[in-house]
């Protein structure tokens, strides 16, 4: 199956059928996001992944009230750095050198310019960006989930500072930016499953600018 | 090739060779960032397509001079909404509701809802939002180009505002969020083409929180 079949298979999931999704693909899933490039190769988020039910029903409470993240079979919450500081970047490049057996001067004028710009902005200028290369992971995360014929119902609508705290995610100076519950569509009580999948045409969509 | 693979084999291409891609690669490519799902399905983005190396001549010159961008076959301008408003939220439903047969009234509260959340948010909280949906669509065009075995280089360091206004984006209440140079590695020359990809262990990355 292409992707492009893959994604029109798929849709944002309103009943789940409670049906086990394995952990070879649950972690084909975040490996996905994992391999998602980021900016300066920095990866600034991480993919969470919960199953126990008693903490699924919090989590549900807190994103009003949506059953999926119950009946679920894993919760992948996608959880960015709060901040980009000397240390979280440093680690980046010493792993990097590392693995390329590159010496810390490799990369060492480039690190401290990324440092310099990064720790001259805001925490919140800085935790939006990271939230927005956890969103490409979320998109690679989602195209895998359906090549692999796994339904998913990617969510923003949670309270963030509630989830951060029921998680612990201070702690891990990461903060929440998405949820997707992964399972099995149950077809008979899923209002969206029948209609129609829309998008804006496609002509208004891409546009040539020569 | 599965997408795992199709990343491993991706990456952030830094020398092209001039090839053009066929524009039913860029199409299919386009296509699923088109496809990609986003909050409430408002698809709040457009793709821009530039051929034209004048153009893209001055765009390099505002994105610190990355020869990527002019030796690239297509360059993707991935452009979100600068606010939502009542107008094209409502613009959504109408052309959804027309796809699927369903009177106004099926959506109509739904509508109000999303209507007066958004247009509560300033346009800058907005323009944040729309943009982390950019990015989704971001990360489905990235994956369908190494799938199809396109090279890409994503690009978030230029300068927006002078982007917007090379491209006229303000009349089309657009602001760009990332750039995409879409063509085929030329391997001498490239620095990065031959070194080991690096990503974070991945027992560190996903995180089991039960």
């Amino acid at each position: 199956m292409s992707l492009i079949e893959a994604l029109n298979w798929r849709y944002a999931t309103k009943k789940m059928n409670g049906t086990a999704v394995s952990s070879e693909k649950v972690d084909q899933i975040v490996k996905a996001a994992h391999l998602a490039p980021t900016s300066s190769g920095l990866q600034p988020f991480k993919v969470l992944v919960i199953t126990n039910r008693e903490l699924k029903e919090k989590i549900s409470a807190i994103a009003f009230g949506q059953q999926q993240v119950i009946d679920c079979s894993h919760l992948l919450v996608f959880a960015a750095w709060k901040d980009y500081t000397e240390e979280n970047i440093r680690a980046v490049f010493a792993h990097a050198n590392a693995e390329r057996n590159l010496p810390a001067s490799a990369t060492a004028d480039y690190e401290n310019n990324l440092i310099n710009s990064y720790t001259s902005r805001s925490p919140e200028e800085n935790f939006t960006h990271a939230a927005k290369q956890a969103y490409i992971g979320f998109g690679m995360a989602i195209a895998e989930a359906a090549l692999l014929k796994v339904d998913a119902t990617p969510m923003e609508g949670f309270d963030a500072a509630k989830l951060d705290e029921l998680l612990g995610l201070e702690a891990l100076h990461l903060g929440a930016t998405t949820i997707l519950p992964l399972g099995y569509r149950e077809e008979s009580g899923d209002w969206l499953v029948n209609l129609k999948k829309v998008r804006s045409p496609f002509a208004d969509f891409m546009i040539q600018m020569n």
